[in-house]
């Protein structure tokens, strides 16, 4: 048996390193010394890399096509914009290498995410915490009557890969109109799913646009003022995907016309915002700061599930999350 | 066909006063002149009310039991303190009274409310709302690694009525493990239900343990020390019952000695709470002021309702949310 090298320049927790030195074993796991700060950024540039069967973590671009023994590329994110260009797609395809992502293991914490976004909204939870209205108060009634509820409203998903189908699965107890846009829409969705040309009349109709939208040359400023023109009056808009595909001037435009009545946003261009930045002092506009994947563990569930798609690789089965 | 009076001292909307009209037609309305200021006020007494068939709102109790013709007595809210006494019962007993409130109206913004909370909790909104930690950041690593997930966590809701069986549904696609306490379980809850003597096993095992306990004289202070002190360290706690059922003191405690991650509370004793009531200054402590029935169009929806019965009440048969 060959013993495979897998390089790794992803910032594990020293349990997650454990997971995998024992997972991978007796194949061998090479540590680069200029590790990714996060799932966020691309690692810096590791001579170590050039030798590698396996990359798992953020790699550059140019390393990667300059690594010749390279089988298999393993991105420990979900968003892969670094890579979701036609060059890149071509020479991976040319060379037959395998490029898989981590959509698994945030499509839950993203799919929770949104969904507390929404129902923090319909409950008015930014205004009603900080509240201490009497009851039977103008102010409370005003706050008991502004709560609405999810069920029998109108969603747009934009984007449809892992984290819709579980946000699909999230919302099915809520009896809500959903659907979906793609570029291409397979019919395999579950739900109607349009493409671009039939996007206006779902906008028009959606009480709650999702944008999961990941970031390459066709998604970016994908929300755009006339797309923004076309939503129904008073909708909320929901970005968990990448920041870039919203083009903000737009969205505050929309915000104080009152054409959307709030956004929600974990992502924003850039991140953080600079102080003073017009959408933070937005009252309607609600921010996290990129943290929708976030969850208890989070370097471990990662080794865990590059580890179970080591084990596809190894025994040539098909492997989980493929992108590539 | 004799013309029946209902009387309602309840708050109406100008929509929700046409509604009524028309819907019981040629039965008549008569309004009350002192009606409640809102579902949580007792009316004042008014003479018009002793001649009624049927009466809908909050009336007195005395004034209830000396109205000679009453047939049917509609509450306009979920909750009913005011009449859970064993003398109430008695007497609503003795000369058949029928006693309906509104649980249907507020089952299901009462579940999503509390449902706001546990995602709001899990994904850490109140912090991550007001953060711009930037990627990477220790800030962001701990905010991200703060954030939890749902699934697989197991919940205890005490007090198994319309609320919970609503909540059960919500939570349905996040493979919770789910356990209630109720005082007489009957065995069709659908999912493990404890009485009193069994409540310590899943005090102990909860991570989230959601109090929608009526006021009643068996559930004052419910939550006392002594329960809290058997729950599961680092629970979260979440009240949308009523105030009455929690010592607070002995929950600001559990707060202060980190027992409890943390408690959300739509309900307080008394509502609201005094400036400078220390329970207002703890950081794991979020409160909205007794919102979590509130919808759109809430009067309107309590006239279908209470419509709905008169439906049943007028043909006889079984009718929506009889409680005596």
């Amino acid at each position: 048996m060959k013993i495979l090298k897998v390089f790794s320049d992803a910032n594990w927790s020293a349990s997650a390193v454990d997971l995998i030195k024992t997972g991978i074993a007796p194949h061998i796991l090479i540590q680069s010394t200029k590790p990714s700060l996060s799932v966020l950024h691309q690692a810096g540039p590791d001579d170590a890399l050039a030798e590698a069967d396996i990359i798992c973590g953020q790699p550059e671009v140019a390393n990667v096509l300059r690594s010749t023994n390279l089988q298999w590329l393993h991105l420990t994110s979900a968003g892969f914009t670094r890579y979701d260009t036609s060059s890149f797609r071509e020479q991976a395809a040319a060379r037959g290498l395998c490029v898989t992502n981590s959509s698994s293991v945030y499509d839950q914490p993203c799919a929770e995410h949104v969904f507390a976004f929404m129902l923090a909204h319909s409950r008015r939870l930014p205004v009603a915490l900080r509240s201490r209205a009497a009851n039977g108060s103008n102010e409370w009634t005003g706050l008991r009557n502004g709560c609405s509820s999810l069920q029998n409203k109108s969603v747009l998903i934009l984007g449809f890969g892992a984290i819709a189908v579980r946000l699909l699965r999230l919302l099915g107890s809520f009896e809500m109109r959903i659907v979906a846009f793609r570029r291409r829409p397979r019919g395999d969705e579950g739900i109607p799913t349009v493409s671009l040309n039939d996007l206006p009349g779902p906008l028009a109709l959606a009480d709650h646009v999702i944008n999961i939208l990941p970031e390459n040359s066709d998604s970016i400023h994908f929300i755009n003022e006339q797309r923004l023109a076309l939503m129904k009056p008073g909708a909320v808009f929901y970005n968990i995907g990448r920041g870039a595909t919203v083009d903000q001037a737009a969205l505050i435009a929309a915000l104080r016309s009152g054409k959307l009545e709030a956004a929600w946003l974990d992502v924003t261009s850039p991140e953080p915002l600079p102080e003073n930045h017009p959408l933070l002092n937005e009252p309607n506009c609600f921010i996290t700061p990129h943290i929708a994947g976030g969850h208890e563990n989070e370097s471990e569930s990662l080794a865990r599930h590059f580890l179970e798609n080591f084990q596809h690789h190894i025994c040539g089965t098909s492997m989980i999350d493929r992108i590539m």
